[in-house]
């Protein structure tokens, strides 16, 4: 009898460690597809808060996110016609960014700009600087950076920046208890 | 040996309800980021369909969010020459709020509420309505508030409505079974 | 004593069955909202990586969305004047969408295309006919058929399409690890 109850208390305890292996960790998933001042703002914002709360963060730029990224005084060499075009119409860097609505040929912009420095509201790139020191990871779509010609060299110095596939996001943000699509 | 057993047992309630602590709410978590009518539609109508299945759910209106939630008929004194220019330019509560796409002028947005009623779907307004008395919760972002320059008292009356920070957010999220960025 | 211990372990194993029982499933749940090219094959990208990686895949199209499901070559009859005039104004499947920004009058989209092309990436077509036959699941939201005046009819083959209301989205996205609105 003993034994018995022993054996089910062993299979408890397994079943329950196996569970506790299954939890989701205390991270945010984030990618961030769009390359609008408004909305990439949003995600840094987010991002830097869930830091300063204790959260992993792992932000996934794909598409036009990836335009936030670039240097704007980084220029590679050799690109091809398709790409050199691309890079041209491109945002060349966060700086670059414009909102997605009252844009107004960038007054809205300026004006947002404006504002967050008399609010004392962080700039874009304060937030970056800040993403950084909190440990922020930051994973580029490598798809994205082939379709719209980039390099690697073009892209801003940020410490441990990835070059990664849809297969990694997923398995970042299945882990993760909050995901995002920005 | 018994006690042995007993202390495995023991220690095996302790985590299992530790676990139990730990697993999601019933809940579902909105970051309103958009202020296009059609966006904001598909916020309310998952919004008050998960609170008919009996799920909490708590709404987050950030930035152009932010603009659903004025009431046209509130006009605040005091406003600096930025505000009262970004209250200007900003749509004046939901009635005001247009389409992503096909606006057209105004005249897709005016198609689409005609097709609505037609269709017997409620409009904006009548879903803030049954939002608020389902018991929807509804927070706004107070950096966006001070960003567009918009005043509480010009904010329409809603049972309960907060003024939050993202960290009020983060929390909820991640309590949450299910979180969107809309 | 030893009857006491067996009650405990019992109740506990039964504690630890239901919370197995509530834990999430490994599915992605994806509302796709928009009709833009590059967020539509963002969802596709992302919806066949991972059922690649074996994890189930619902994708729940409505509003513009629903759009990129329309078959090209078929014309159903019968429709009222407001649904003839929708049908005509937004794109007819998913050869016929177009860029969020850059489109440049679709110059942008068929740069876009074709760079896919030579960088080996498969155009949406190719996307969903691999997701048909990996299982990805599609369903589509009835109130955006109704409003949209779309006909079961005129929407393209695929396995098990599926017309159902944000209950349906809601009950699979609170089973889900991943839940995206894009």
């Amino acid at each position: 009898m003993a034994t018995e109850l022993e054996d089910q208390v062993n299979l408890l305890e397994k079943q329950l460690k196996s569970l506790q292996g299954k939890q989701p960790k205390d991270q945010l998933s984030i990618i961030v597809f769009s390359g609008d001042l408004d909305k990439v703002l949003a995600s840094m914002i987010i991002a830097t808060g869930a830091r300063a709360m204790d959260m992993e963060v792992k932000m996934f730029f794909t598409f036009w996110g990836t335009t936030m990224l670039r240097d704007k005084n980084k220029s590679p060499k050799g690109k091809d016609f398709m790409s050199k075009m691309f890079g041209f119409m491109l945002p060349k860097g966060s700086s670059k960014l414009k909102l997605s609505k009252l844009n107004m040929c960038g007054m809205g912009t300026e004006m947002l700009k404006g504002l967050m420095k008399k609010k004392n509201v962080a700039s874009l790139e304060e937030m970056i600087a800040t993403a950084a020191e909190l440990g922020v990871e930051i994973c580029i779509c490598q798809m994205s950076m082939d379709l719209m010609g980039f390099k690697k060299e073009e892209m801003m110095d940020y410490p441990n920046l990835k070059y990664v596939g849809v297969g990694t996001y997923l398995s970042d943000a299945e882990e993760s208890k909050i995901q995002l699509f920005i």
